[in-house]
């Protein structure tokens, strides 16, 4: 299939769609603060309606709002989660125009979200319109998931997952971490580590104490602290009992792709400013351990106080937060019970477990639909061959929605971003050609998932296998669903 | 001598005193609030002055004035330690009447500061004052110290001790620390443990990361808690390379005040909510650990966010406090020493130690002559015996005042609070007859003080080993000296 008539169509409305970002980026939706949020979610509501989408927006508790939207119609279904929250701003000293300016300064588009991930949300509803205008209707229904906690942990979405799984059956998933490497390369991930995100508490008087008891009135400082000790060794190996006999060997497309995946080992060094990596590692053992290692992180201890002004307390309470990034065979549910299992058996049957997050691992084989078209779509578009990561080392809220069902929907992921982009820092920015780029190739993908999923047909592969609902969720078009 | 003298003097001057204090209470002095401590400050410079004392103003940096007082002379010199501040109020909907009131209800005086330690402060200074009514001048040197940022930790007091230990050479020196118990007991301490107070910091990456990079670049988290786990065994016992090496053994005195110390297990336990005592403790082994034991306490640690809101990031840096209480042998110096080789001797060269207060141990014998006067003027007053402490578990800044000359002042300690004086929590009180009480026997510590040192004279023990250079610190009455 020719895509001059696609491409064409995008050119002459790149200025329609270069506005249409601006016009989202300048509407604030910061979850943390929390202000114009719904009117956000209406706005993208409205998009995918324009865009030719039946929408149902839910609404899970005080949360903000999902948008669920289906396109199109076919044997196959997939996935594309995205998120229209933004990262709070920060020092607004720091940025060079406003942050909700959206200014385009040479050639580049500066707003807080531009890059994480309101360019990728419009780009891809940009190429489902150039898509229709160009070859009618998507070949395969196309379920558009965007929420607006993302900077918040999801919880929103964890409980959509949970309570809507009919709506979460597809082929393949598509999420929007990723970028332009500085070659000008496609970086593809074909999937993300799981997570066991828990929080560990020990409890000693009831409240903090003077410290002179210190000898004799036990100490949940130091209860946790030998508790946490015995979970991984000073040398950096995960030490909770059975752990590491859960984690399956890489078999040989991993090896096969592991073997291309590139780390700028010097410059994460001197941006990290640190002298060495963990436990001496470096080489293919670095990139190894980067991508297919499990890890277990304390991310924050509390316990007494540690403000200006020396206070000798006994404290009352001691809380370390221990993030587990998860590889195959790991499970979130997995880990909890072998966690608690260890702790017990050392003694430690006081320390209290608590789920902050979990995420399973979200893996695609580089045979999946996805994975297939996401890798075939990047040459024609930038000219050279992608970066595939067989698994990126974070975890990601579209885990749980591709958990949500089983088996586990696979899952791929690309991005317009680049690596100047800071989108956790002032400056926020993408690259104009890279937000154009990004729709031509989404347009791309379209067409490979329909000529995968009707190859698979005419051999038979798909059955069906889903059972889809279709049709089912969207009441009619625009319907709206507010679950209070 | 006959008291009766002195007693008409402080029963018929008892309102007097009431209001006084009432008056001093009434002026905020909140250390950590900072407004009007540079009044309270006057305030009490002028009560010395009219109680007859030559003073000076100490202000070290931007610190809270330290108020120096000499009453009376003669071949030996005492010393007090007080402080003018007082704790936070904390939630103001917790106290019966306001904190600042220091309203009288029933026979109770309810003010932040009335036990803790303006209560004692004026009781002091009112027995100064009937001293000198009814016998005339102070038989000794009496040099009285009041600071200003007790609850800041004292920053000014340490410098202070550092710069002028000429001013703090003493035969014995009196804190306000302690209480009447519940039976009507003076309860007198015959020292206090040192401290060292030590931040631990470890550094990892220039800031937080995301934790996805937490299987390869160091976290400081681990390190720190891995120095830490080495410290202490999970039974409790310091394990810091050669440390209880140099605790000395307890000697027959030590033992046989120990034997007297009463601790109400059940009562304790209660009030912390607590199950059992560390290491399953109690009876006499409970008390001799609480007394003489050093301890290793993490009063401390922080690193990361544990704000609401899941956060997964892999921390820049970790930093625990940890509290060490010192007994004899254990110096600060020392204790710093070990701490360092300790670690250093582990690979943990990379861990940061610094320090945040320390004291010496600051213990006197029972023969000393401060010991024995305390301990000689209860009966008369209390109608029974004082509970005497050989060492209280805590240390306070009079160790740095005992500790800045050699050999270490002798130090005792006793207080006219009680048992529900709440010092740190709402309803601060103390019940009037008490303050009085404090008074008459205050009144009769000054006589045997000035009874033992004229024994000592007479026996040729004194020698005037302190080479006093009384006078020369007080230019003249009320001079004032603003170190800037």
């Amino acid at each position: 299939m020719s895509f001059t008539r696609f491409d064409r169509y995008v050119e002459r409305n790149a200025q329609s769609f270069i506005e249409r970002l601006q016009a989202l980026c300048r509407m604030p939706s910061v979850a943390a603060r929390g202000t114009g949020m719904r009117a956000v979610a209406e706005t993208v509501e409205q998009m995918m309606q324009r865009a030719g989408g039946g929408t149902r927006l839910f609404r899970l508790g005080s949360g903000y709002p999902i948008i669920y939207a289906e396109f199109g119609a076919g044997s196959h279904c997939f996935l594309i989660y995205g998120h229209y929250d933004v990262q709070p701003v920060g020092s607004l000293t720091e940025w060079t125009s406003g942050p909700f300016a959206a200014q385009v300064i040479g050639n580049k588009l500066y707003a807080r979200g531009a890059a994480n991930s309101k360019g990728d949300l419009v780009a891809r509803l940009a190429a489902i319109e150039a898509y229709q205008k160009s070859f009618g209707k998507l070949p395969f229904c196309l379920r558009y998931i965007v929420e607006g906690e993302d900077a918040l942990g999801s919880p929103s979405l964890y409980q959509f997952a949970t309570e809507h799984a009919d709506l979460l059956r597809a082929h393949g998933a598509i999420w929007d971490d990723g970028y332009i490497d500085e070659r000008g390369r496609l970086v593809i991930s074909l999937g993300f580590k799981g997570i066991a995100f828990v929080e560990l508490r020990a409890h000693g008087a009831r409240t903090d104490i003077h410290s002179k008891w210190g000898g004799i009135v036990p100490n949940p400082a130091w209860r946790l602290v030998h508790a946490l000790a015995t979970l991984l060794s000073p040398d950096g190996k995960i030490t909770v009992d059975d752990y590491m006999r859960h984690v399956a060997p890489l078999d040989e497309e991993d090896l096969r792709l592991l073997a291309s995946v590139e780390l700028d080992e010097e410059g994460l060094k001197r941006e990290f400013r640190i002298e060495s990596w963990a436990r001496g590692l470096s080489g293919s053992e670095l990139v190894r351990e980067l991508v297919f290692g499990p890890t277990c992180t304390i991310c924050a201890i509390q316990t007494g106080h540690t403000e200006t002004g020396p206070r000798t307390a006994l404290p009352g309470t001691a809380a370390a937060r221990v993030d587990f990034r998860l590889v195959p065979n790991l499970t979130p549910e997995l880990v909890l019970r072998l966690l608690r299992e260890h702790l017990d058996r050392r003694g430690f049957d006081d320390i209290e477990i608590s789920v902050l997050a979990r995420a399973p691992v979200a893996k695609s084989s580089a045979r999946s639909l996805v994975a297939r078209a996401a890798v075939a779509s990047a040459n024609e578009v930038y000219g050279t061959e992608p970066i595939i990561y067989p698994l990126d080392p974070a975890s990601g809220p579209v885990g749980a929605l591709c958990g949500a069902v089983e088996p586990p929907t696979p899952v791929v992921s690309f991005g317009i971003g680049y690596e100047g982009s800071n989108p956790h820092g002032p400056d926020e920015n993408i690259r104009l050609e890279d937000f154009i780029q990004g729709i031509k190739y989404f347009g791309r993908v379209i067409h490979q998932l329909g000529r995968l999923a009707e190859e698979a047909n005419f051999q038979g592969e798909s059955k069906n296998a889903l059972n889809l609902p279709r049709g089912q969720a969207i009441a009619a078009k625009g319907a709206r669903d507010d679950d209070q």
